[in-house]
């Protein structure tokens, strides 16, 4: 059919099972020919045609409110309500974002972008309906990686315990991002083999009829086993445990199955939990074969052969030189532990898995854990090096600042896909970091200016024996710069001048260095003199050269990918005026008080006019007017 | 025995039970003397004296690692381990901590304050064990009601899944501060009902042993029950499930038992969980009978009737002045819920649970969750008031951030304990929820003068249609102002002028108003003229009153009980700098980039310099040392 002509998905009803399964193949088709050119979710969303078309058939959106956990297995969702016109815009600067967004549909009741969080929002969702008294059904779709969030957890707890109609659709597809992890997970593993919980139960009431009749103390036994018979079963028990109702394991592709179990679910008082059996990737060869996680999310791609439609990387990747600089620094340096949350493949830590397997931690979707737990390894004296991206360290604030800078721990923390990220949007943007860490008390915060800095800064945060340290690096490639072989040390808080200049100063760093040295050379022209200083330290700021710049009277300009609300540039602020220099100008350019929603990475700088011409207008405008001569110039 | 004397716990390993009785009763007896005179967390220590000296006899201390979940129970730990001399200055300025502190003793491994860390740092620990190759066991000691915070979830889930050897006690007595909620807490109350583990595990086998044989199909199915004995139990099953040996339930006020399993577990390997049941206040009348937790933490009382030892307070609580406002309101809006993580007591909701019980959520220790149900009911047009002391709001800070903030949801936040909060010392100060909310866009945070602006604030937080809101108020009660009776709302973003003045102008908020208005006073004397502006809106500011005193050219100092680093006083530079009148002299009082230890506030307010004399030579500073005329005076 001509899915670009679906409006909402009530066109569903009437359909036999026969045409949804033409409907989801053609929906596949749709999919991979539409992210081969867009780039995107694919595997996630290859996975779960059915189950999205059956939620649509089976429920009434948007009345009924489905909330997709993390959110990139919303695109059959987003082409049953109506957005199929709008995918080749897919995670375009202005187009259809890669997660729901409550302004693009009325069925997008709940965004999402991180993970583990629709459960408390559909527990939140299910108490104002108690409380209206009206009856809609409410349907968290979330994966088993998810699951093992720890606000997961405590939703579910809640959930049980309040005993809220609603049903749990467990997407269990044997891997999040890369493979999972955990207790959690090897349960779900027994769930699977053990096979369907109907007939398990079955079987062991037939059994059970068999055990003679007993007396006294050992009837009270026999006894508390019938009363409690849901626990008899290898499957479900955790579930039920937490007071759900738990059904399944389904066929995630079987029309049949998930109608069946959906309607019993749909019957059934208090919380459900439907698990759900699917195949990431289902239905297209190369996504389906994938065992580490590479179809989870992907640029364009050749249908025919799978093959990555990318430009040939002139330069290492940020993640993999700050995880190969740990490796080969973990070989002569046996503190060295790595831990990831679920991101093994995403911070490039494969090769010190495989050379270090016992001192690699992957600890699944578990943000807060990971942190705490490389506060308890920095109290043995190791060194822990905690792999985790930005956006996804705002989840571990308190345990940074609580257990980790609190007892002054050295836990080395590289901060991954700091600044813009492009296309996963504003769920995703590391543009916050700063703000968040430098009020906490002893952290030491940098970010290099190239990889070769990068590789000594890594050096130097591994060395580093005071506490916590942090390196910022951003999404992508490095700027293909030689390699130094020698590993050294930077000293703690020094900048360092990238261009001399004496009619202004622009302090900056990381991937915003490239347009001030630009808009310097441009100013150049028009005769005026730029420093460019890469402040490579965020905190502690290089006192001695600020006092520098201070004597000399220069005016400031500070830039930075990063939200300007407390930022680096407000650092240098409260430096200036509590050194009584209020009198220097300083302008500060960086992110807005807004959330940056997705696009490429330029057009989102262009937007919030972090460009070079920008920097250059702002230069001319912090200038003075006449030639001037600094102080000491 | 005498107490003071003990220098270590090496002294226990040759006593008899008898002996260890006696022992517990002159623990019991100090305790009960001590913490009438300084006040403490008495009902948590009086429940494990038994549990922390047998920990002591069968384990070597420091070598094996104790972990103390949040910390507050770790009394007699810090009295075995030599330091009962110090117990006169408990939780006083610079006398011994009421948590866990690694520089008071090495016997303190893990510092904590804040719930459900000590699982990860075990594990951190476990793992550099493993690494390392030594022996020592680690053991951390959690609470029934911690074990429901999503990171000691995460952590059972990693552990189990690694199988390190690790002994976890449950210390379960059945209430965390407030009487635990949720599903674990349910299941928890089933395994204390259940009775010993051992003694059902034996039932079962004698009565399997009873089940004809059967052969096919059925013969599997019984073959995989007898293989998962261990399921078969009504006990232990979700910590089995976990990956988990689960042993117990044990009383933890035998010794007997305690040794029993103790050494069990010692032999045991992989993880433990050794469930020890142990009873709050135990020895203790008042602190025994105590059902909503008034005895987890208390100041001086009166030893022979438990009556409390404080002075009878002229002015409401702020904690019931918030709540009891939102309770009057929302006997008009049907629309307003109450959420608590655990604090119900602290936080003063036992009116509005009792009169609105189906609009009244205590989710447990959860911080995470909740504030996300209530970003889930706001999205249902709800109005969530999440009450949360500030400290523990950390841990929520992505999901404030991602789901309220980022979704724009009309969620009230009322953060409770803001500023610094005394005794409990550098883990609970609530003094960065400004730093990391202020860069949130879509925020408003507000702090009221007084209890009457307070009650108008909560009504102008409840009327607010545009995004969340939060308010911060102080620990402790109101000033004892007249209440108006009519609710007013207070526009968004406006400020007040408190006292006229034209040489200077001091902008503060909340408690460090007394102190301005005080120097102000002590200036007036020395003929100088100063504006003292109650700064209510920290976020918007009041951008009119603000542009005016820029056109004034007035110095300004802020004044703020919270970290100086991105805080109110930052906000007040960069408005200025976006305004290019850094020709403004700004001096910004605040606390330090340092961790403000335990101590009275008017202690620790002396150490940081934030006093009415330290504003008023601060002002002297900032005035210009002629007499001056300001534009526009």
């Amino acid at each position: 059919m001509d899915l670009l002509s679906i409006k909402n998905p009530t066109f569903l009803k009437g359909m036999s099972n026969a045409e949804l399964e033409e409907l989801s193949a053609d929906i596949r088709t749709f999919l991979i020919e539409s992210l081969a050119n867009s780039g995107g979710h694919i595997g996630p969303n290859l996975g779960v045609v059915e189950l999205t078309v059956a939620l649509h058939k089976v429920f009434d959106s948007p009345k009924d409110k489905f909330l997709w956990d993390v959110g990139h297995q919303s695109y059959v969702h987003k082409l049953l309500t109506g957005r199929g016109a709008e995918f080749d815009t897919l995670r375009q600067y202005k187009g259809l974002c890669g997660f729901p967004k409550r302004n693009e549909s009325e069925h997008d009741v709940w965004e999402t972008g991180h993970s583990s969080t629709s459960l408390s929002g559909a527990m939140g969702m299910a108490a104002a309906r108690d409380i209206k008294g009206t009856d809609e059904y409410i349907l968290p779709i979330i994966g088993d990686g998810a699951l093992t969030g720890g606000m997961a957890l405590e939703a579910l707890n809640h959930i049980g315990d309040e005993k809220k109609d609603m049903i749990v659709i467990l997407n269990d597809n044997e891997m999040s991002i890369a493979p999972n992890v955990g207790a959690i997970h090897t349960m779900l593993g027994r769930l699977r083999t053990a096979g369907k919980y109907q007939w398990v139960k079955d079987e062991l009431e037939y059994l059970f009829k068999r055990i003679p009749a007993v007396g006294g103390k050992l009837a009270a036994t026999a006894e508390r086993i019938k009363d409690s018979l849901k626990y008899l079963l290898v499957s479900g028990m955790f579930f039920e445990e937490m007071g759900f109702t738990y059904l399944g394991p389904v066929d995630g592709h079987s029309y049949e199955d998930l109608f069946e179990n959906l309607e019993y679910a749909k019957k059934t008082k208090g919380p459900v939990l439907l698990h759900v059996i699917t195949k990431k990737g289902k239905g297209y060869k190369p996504a389906e074969s994938d065992k580490i996680g590479t179809w989870h999310g992907t640029g364009p791609y050749k249908i025919d052969t799978g093959d990555f439609v990318k430009p040939t990387a002139a330069a290492p990747s940020w993640s993999g030189l700050v995880s190969e600089t740990v490796r080969k620094l973990a070989r002569e340096d046996e503190r060295i532990v790595a831990i990831t949350p679920a991101m093994p493949v995403g911070s490039k830590l494969e090769g010190f898995a495989k050379e270090f397997p016992e001192r690699m931690f992957d600890v699944g979707i578990a943000e807060q854990h990971a942190a705490t737990m490389a506060a308890g390894l920095a109290t043995q004296d190791m060194k822990p090096f905690l792999a985790i991206y930005s956006t996804f360290l705002q989840r571990a604030y308190d345990q940074v600042l609580h257990d980790i800078c609190r007892q002054n721990l050295n836990v080395f923390i590289g901060i991954d896909r700091a600044g813009l990220v492009g296309a996963d949007g504003e769920t995703h943007q590391g543009v916050f970091d700063i703000a968040f860490m430098r009020h906490m008390p002893n952290m030491v915060l940098m970010m290099p200016k190239d990889e070769n800095e990068g590789q000594h800064m890594v050096n130097t945060a591994i060395q580093y024996d005071d506490g916590p340290i942090a390196m910022r690096f951003p999404r992508g490639n490095g700027l293909g710069v030689k390699m130094d072989e020698q590993l050294k040390t930077i000293p703690i808080g020094s900048w360092e001048v990238l261009r001399p200049g004496k009619d202004a100063v622009i302090l900056t760093f990381g991937t915003t260095i490239k347009m001030a040295l630009q808009a310097a050379e441009e100013l150049q022209k028009e005769g005026k003199s730029i420093r460019v200083v890469n402040a490579r330290f965020i905190k502690p700021l290089d006192e001695g050269m600020l006092n520098e710049i201070l004597s000399e009277g220069l005016p400031i300009l500070t830039i930075e990918e990063a939200v300007l609300q407390g930022g680096f540039g407000s650092i240098v602020l409260e430096y200036i005026h509590d050194k009584k220099a209020s009198h220097i100008k300083v302008e500060r350019m960086g992110i807005p008080d807004e959330f940056i929603e997705h696009g490429s990475v330029d057009a989102l700088l262009e937007e919030i006019g972090l460009t070079k011409t920008q920097v250059a207008e702002t230069l001319r405008d912090l200038l003075p007017a006449a030639p001037r001569k600094g102080i000491g110039s």
